[in-house]
């Protein structure tokens, strides 16, 4: 038997374009001789549909879709993901499914039994969990199919199964591997953060290890909005080898044979490089941010600084340079070397530039806000004048041009609330509001790893945000090795202040960051979608209440 | 036996202030001769306390706030809405729970076993929900105790059983009924709509009429970003008449003799007006994210329209006039009347005005960005650069002098992108954007029934955004009586354009608005948390794609 993976990238509510895609999908396995070919969870609709699901049309569109490629499973079966509807009356009135499609006809339909609702998940918000299990027969073998997180809830990391801690009631792989299936096949759409690749390949072999046979894990390619799929669907052999694994962050079809992949000749060690990876994902996530909104062209300011550099860098990379417009706006404050340093990547990576210089706007706010100002001290008000002109003249070109803004704030900043609303923190998307700025760094350094692209200068003068004189970010944050620790602990390791200051760090300086990274809040609320590269990102992953008073 | 029912206003994670209140409730109670006191859901920690429940360090303390009241359940037992923590390996770490504390003791948990997910719930994302359900037995009653949701998934109406499509598997009080319970008592947190408490007076009463005992429905009151808990705690008799019902959008303690509730001699039929019931929520909704900020201060920008003069009127009311700043920031296309309209309002509410003419900023990034403009024609981007330049004089003034910037804009306007990014829809909290304009002109002539407050020129001009010259909102959209009409059908009734047009709507006109509404939905992730007045607001409870093909 043999069993095509079809790793692709599929649009959110684009029904027409992502059945042309399978389609055409079902055309090449069929070239390749495959008995079955296995689509990513939820490709009818694309992933994650979200409350989409609660309209009736979206739903016969999936199932219209579903249809239509029932009748091409003529020689071959699918395996298709696509939410179907709970025939019971009780509970929820949709299953995330996995169709088996066979003869032109829909044979089975395995329901998702474990519905992830943590972090950016929010699938018991539409769907009834399964409480059947039943292996599909096709030509002679049992297959057993599962759904993405149906395959999750078991240890890795050599922890045992007597000290695991499961999320949820059953196990669905369990309940499946009692009625002695051949292989099994787990349809995904797992995102991407820098750790998950790895995570993937864990779990895989942690199921292939308990139940001893096959398993194809196919994934999702693709990002939508803040989601990066990055693919890297993997097919590990009964022994616990991984046969072979599809590339991240593509396109691919690609068949193998059941037989050659039971014997498990091959043992594949995949190496995944960090800022590879973050780098990678990056660049599809801005690719198909633009590409499936219908937009080509994207407008930067560029500072000097190395975040806007590094933002610049991805989307030259993303668009092409020729699509790349950045405006270079100093103000009284800037130093010499900024718009040098702005010069100089915009010439390695052959960008056009503008320098609009806004003093003028800052004069005449100074001016009009005179009469109420008075005598007081110049403040933060001051600071964020010039970030908000700033915002103003990226706006009104890209209004009038019809590029989008790219924000460039990192996840440092954004966490702590060291940005301007409606200056710095404008934009369309943030492409690396999920990246910290000791990450910042290193990516930076990873680019130039063969040749200077992002001048030196920017990557080793120290960071200002500019805004009154000889302002440095030390000035009032502490070095970033040590904030970007503190906000890893308590962002993605969800550690409190008491388990981060018995790591060791000063308890006033934890207090204090914690507090400012909660009254930041409302500031976060009104930003961009974040590019998600870790695994626990700003936005829809992570939903804190404005007003409160926890640690703040 | 006579029960207390507690309805407060409590603060997210301010565990001090929290059973500070409680404790002095408890005090209350006994003054009252209460056996039991009840409290509404997770009330140690504040509702919805979303992701905090992630943090050890949170369980921890709202488990120290439960040990305080258990030593206070000394000659009365209370019964408390807080997270515990799951005892089995399996499934999530916590329960949503009512803890039943008496001599001292904590007696019982009671688990929510029904965990809304959906709209702005997200109760999966945290709790495990309970398969055991077990009466309370104190004081020779039996009590069936349940949590908000729990009691909610039966027909009202006068649809019938048999029709009736449950979205949960198992009915808490159906398992509970089988032990013979003398009362019920549910603890709520349970968000306003204006729909609601009339839907929660007939989700009790079908209770009642199923189980024939009498019911304490427990609310919680008080504002916590977008969420508004507008009290109207219910006793319920057991022949299906209400006895008592607490007041609205107001904290009260009020006991009960169960005897008295038992013969079911009073039978209040309550009246909601819906008009009221959105001012006094609007009104509280601002007093509450003040007040639990720590903020005093409110700035808005007055156009001399409606939207912006209902929001200072609501400001008013909340903050008292002399913490309500409003800035008037003619522009060359503002008419004459909107000066003298938005005086006059501030003059009828007796608040402080500037003047602030925006043309010298408009006029200074006309010059600098007259070398890349050139001779293109005036397009939206000259109508955002007006709005932005008034988002920024509001936000340094805000900046300058510690005021919150009120965000004006409504839900039509909302839903079709109608306003400026980082121009008027700045703002730290949306006050009337769960409004549509046709309810936004209901409200103002609500509020003048007595007296002319709010101008009535303010309410008879056709609405513009006077943003070039001679605009009119009609212009570019549809009648608003027929624009809010497609709205909600699409927005709160999730019907597809199918269904609408198959009501009599012009198709043409349908699609279009209904791409721009999902067109928008990049604007409206950015802006400020929106006072939830409907069953479907922008927000946390509408939670759709940015990046997507359907209707678009």
């Amino acid at each position: 038997m043999r069993i095509a993976v079809a790793q692709l990238n599929f649009h959110i509510g684009n029904f027409e374009s992502n059945l042309k895609k399978m389609l055409s999908a079902v055309d090449t396995a069929k070239t390749q001789n495959a008995d079955i070919i296995c689509f990513s969870e939820l490709t009818t609709c694309g992933y994650p549909p979200r409350d989409f699901l609660e309209f009736d049309d979206f739903i016969n569109q999936a199932e219209n879709c579903v249809n239509e490629l029932t009748k091409a499973a003529d020689g071959i079966a699918i395996v298709v993901g696509s939410p179907s509807r709970n025939p019971s009356p009780l509970g929820k009135n949709l299953f995330n499914s996995a169709y088996f499609l066979a003869d032109q006809k829909i044979q089975q339909i395995a329901n998702k039994a474990l519905l992830p609702t943590y972090d950016v998940f929010d699938e018991y918000r539409y769907f009834e969990p399964a409480k059947e299990f039943n292996i599909i027969n096709y030509k002679g073998k049992k297959i057993a199919i599962t759904v993405c997180e149906d395959i999750w809830d078991l240890p890795t990391d050599g922890e045992s199964m007597e000290t695991y801690d499961p999320l949820y009631t059953v196990r669905p792989m369990d309940e499946l591997h009692k009625q002695n299936p051949d292989f099994a096949i787990n349809i995904s759409a797992s995102p991407f953060s820098y750790t998950h690749p790895d995570s993937r390949i864990k779990i895989v072999k942690a199921n292939v290890d308990r139940y001893k046979i096959p398993m194809f894990y196919i994934n999702h390619v693709g990002a939508q909005t803040e989601l990066i799929f990055d693919g890297g669907s993997i097919v590990m052999s009964g022994n616990g080898n991984l046969h072979a694994q599809l590339p991240h962050f593509e396109e691919a079809i690609q068949t193998f044979d059941l037989d050659e992949v039971t014997t498990g000749e091959h043992n594949i060690v995949p190496g995944h490089n960090k800022m590879q990876m973050i780098h990678d994902a990056l660049v599809l996530g801005v690719k198909d941010y633009f590409g499936k909104l219908g937009f080509k062209k994207a407008i930067i300011g560029l500072s000097g600084g190395i975040d806007s550099a590094l933002t610049t860098y991805i989307a030259a990379k993303a668009l092409g340079s020729e699509n790349v417009r950045v405006v270079l706006m100093p103000s009284q404050y800037s130093s010499d070397h900024s718009v040098k340093d702005a010069q100089d990547l915009a010439e390695n990576l052959g960008l056009e530039y503008n320098i609009v210089p806004i003093k003028p706007a800052f004069d005449t706010y100074q001016e009009m806000l005179a009469p109420y100002f008075k005598d007081l001290p110049e403040n933060v008000t001051e600071e964020n004048i010039q970030a908000r002109a700033r915002g103003m003249v990226l706006m009104a070109m890209s209004n009038k041009f019809g590029h989008i803004l790219l924000n460039t704030s990192n996840k440092s900043e954004m966490a702590v609330g060291y940005g301007t609303l409606y200056g710095d923190m404008c934009g369309g998307i943030s492409v690396i509001g999920d990246v910290y700025k000791t990450e910042v760094f290193e990516l930076c350094r990873w680019i130039n790893r063969n040749k200077e692209i992002i001048p030196t200068n920017t990557i080793t003068k120290p960071p200002s945000a500019e805004l009154r004189p000889d302002q440095k970010d030390s000035d009032s944050l502490p070095a970033y090795d040590i904030l970007d620790e503190i906000l890893f602990q308590y962002i993605e390791k969800r550690q409190g202040p008491n388990e981060i200051i018995a790591m060791g760090f000063d308890a006033q300086l934890v207090k204090r960051i914690l507090r400012l990274v909660n009254i930041s809040e409302f500031k976060r609320h009104q930003t961009a979608p974040v590019l998600r590269m870790s695994s626990k990102a700003f936005g829809m992953g992570r939903r804190m209440p404005i007003v409160g008073k926890y640690l703040s």
